[in-house]
């Protein structure tokens, strides 16, 4: 592997244009490359910064936020950077009670279960995430490519703080939306609010596009997705799409097969995938246009060099148009997050091959 | 609650029909129920009879198989019982090394992971399991409705063995499949031979029908369902409907809407449902006269008596035609095991509503 420093001296020079213009399905540029939890975890670097504890303390100081944001970039070479954050931060912000357990997840003593714990959700300010915002404009400062905002979707925040723990099945979450749909669409209301302040900071301050999480919402039916979820959801991208016309929008959840149309419904402006949807497929289903992120499977990164450029090179032949050319509207990722695991050199050729195939000539 | 010897006492003379009727699609039948995982685990007779240890021992001692494997049927007057067993129970059976660890799941000291390991896989013959044959034996002489037999599909079994653990990623077994197919092959070829013999046992002594478990499926893309899965399991619908013409085949896998043509495909009679796949879009994607199995969400169960009801009354509905009358094609089932901590009042509300609103005029 290349020496880290290397790659942070000679950054391609189109690699801003690359994301954006992929994100907008706009023609003459590589296919971009970034991943999900790029920023960190698997790298020594991050390790050597980030130190033990919480999570949540290593996003408040934002020399180190900063810092673990820009590793991969560097060493990778990768097309966007993503604010290093956590799909709890803004219900951490606001003092709702929860954090995240090294080695758990998030972790809540006094789940969300009735009213009175819902009143613990008061309005996010950006006064509450100076911290953030201070790492958004080190970010911007420096960085050569595009900065992607984050932020978890009210649905998955919301099982978050209903389950008061990292849950298989939902129960609580499940059980409260359909005992109290009063209660439940007032909590969704407040963490859409949340959601857009918390992406309206960052877009503010820089960063070029976001992407909503909705990791979870795999484990909803598509009647109870439309019911209990989409007018929340639609609700996050209309507001943000209205203050920020220009930033391309991504909509990412796992497992989504089924709710594939309802999530394009909520208004991205690019369909995230997980490899259990092929491209092709989701362009059949939505509009031969529809720009899209994705979709390597994580285990075959995790499976060696073989398996994930093999892997990679499928993709990118899921991606061509039925006479063979690259559509323009695809931004290269995984179909998760990097597992702790991987080994930095398979990203590392899965970002070198997805680059040498596809620079323009 | 009624008690549960009342049941026993008077169990429906059509009970036995509905079961195989609607698996056929015949009309004229009351809608049947049963649980997958209603053998047990929620209810307090089980957990008197079942004691501690590994269910692989209970498994091995008929008279206890066969009283847990009827006590949801006298209980909650279900209209099939499941042969009380584990996905693990057919290579536990050759020795291959592999039990269910309390709490944990399935456990392999030494997991699958080379072709020596793969050795270990001898041929299942019937002595292997003759404490299941007299188990089913001392069922059929004794049962009102028709015996469900079980067993693990290739992919699901070869998840265990391979992982050692369970596993959300499945890294393993997917790196063993893409990175040495020949092998991958050999394990598959063997453990479908293994589930055409586990289940041949139990339908050439006496049970009606089986249900292939394909529970992990989900995780797998269809292109990669379709070359490493598909023929395999293909193989044991094929060989069993050949050895047993007349016995319902049951295809079930969680998540797996994104794979559904091909896990039709592979040859069942009847497809399993979880709750992502609504009944009317399976029927419009494979087939009108679709017979399909499922598919309440057992968290809707977790939540009480109204939300179960509830939902159970949507998938009637969604079984309905478009002149509103039933599908005769229809077994009612949650889409996924029961969870130990259910109700048991719950389950039976559940029952209750389906007979009486389904029962024939």
């Amino acid at each position: 592997m290349e020496p880290a420093a290397k790659r942070h001296e000679a950054p391609s020079a189109s690699a801003g244009g690359a994301f954006l213009a992929a994100a907008r399905g706009e023609p003459g540029h590589r296919t971009p490359v970034w991943f999900m939890r790029q920023a960190g975890r698997s790298l020594p670097e991050y390790r050597s910064v980030r130190g033990e504890g919480s999570i949540l303390d290593a996003i408040k100081q934002p020399d180190v936020a900063a810092e673990i944001t820009m590793q991969p970039v560097r060493r990778y070479g990768v097309d966007a950077a993503v604010l290093y954050s956590d799909i709890v931060v803004a219900p951490h912000a606001v003092g709702f009670g929860i954090d995240v357990a090294p080695g758990t997840g998030p972790v809540a003593n006094r789940p969300l279960r009735s009213s009175n714990d819902a009143e613990r959700l008061r309005p996010l300010e950006f006064d509450d995430i100076s911290y953030v915002i201070a790492t958004v404009e080190a970010l911007v400062a420096e960085l050569d490519v595009p900065l992607l905002a984050f932020a978890g979707a009210p649905f998955t925040v919301a099982s978050y703080l209903i389950e008061g723990r990292p849950s298989k099945d939902y129960r609580h979450t499940k059980a409260l939306m359909h005992t109290d749909e009063v209660l439940w669409h007032d909590v969704m209301e407040r963490l859409a609010e949340s959601a857009i302040t918390f992406i309206d900071a960052q877009l503010s301050h820089g960063a070029a596009a976001f992407q909503l999480f909705d990791s979870w919402a795999g484990a909803l039916s598509r009647r109870d997705y439309d019911r209990y979820v989409l007018p929340h959801s639609r609700h996050v991208f209309r507001e943000l799409r209205r203050r920020h016309p220009d930033a391309p929008a991504i909509h990412f959840g796992i497992g989504c097969d089924h709710l594939l149309e309802s999530m394009y419904e909520a208004g991205p402006t690019v369909m995230g995938l997980d490899w259990r949807t092929r491209i092709g497929d989701a362009r059949r289903r939505l509009g031969d246009d529809l720009a899209v992120q994705g979709n390597l499977d994580p285990a075959l990164v995790l499976a060696g060099v073989g398996p994930a450029t093999d892997g990679a090179e499928q993709v990118l032949r899921d991606n061509q148009l039925a006479n063979g050319a690259r559509h323009p509207g695809h931004i290269f990722n995984l179909g998760h997050g990097v597992n702790p695991e991987t080994d930095p050199g398979v990203l590392q050729a899965v970002v070198d091959l997805v680059h040498e195939r596809t620079e323009p000539a």
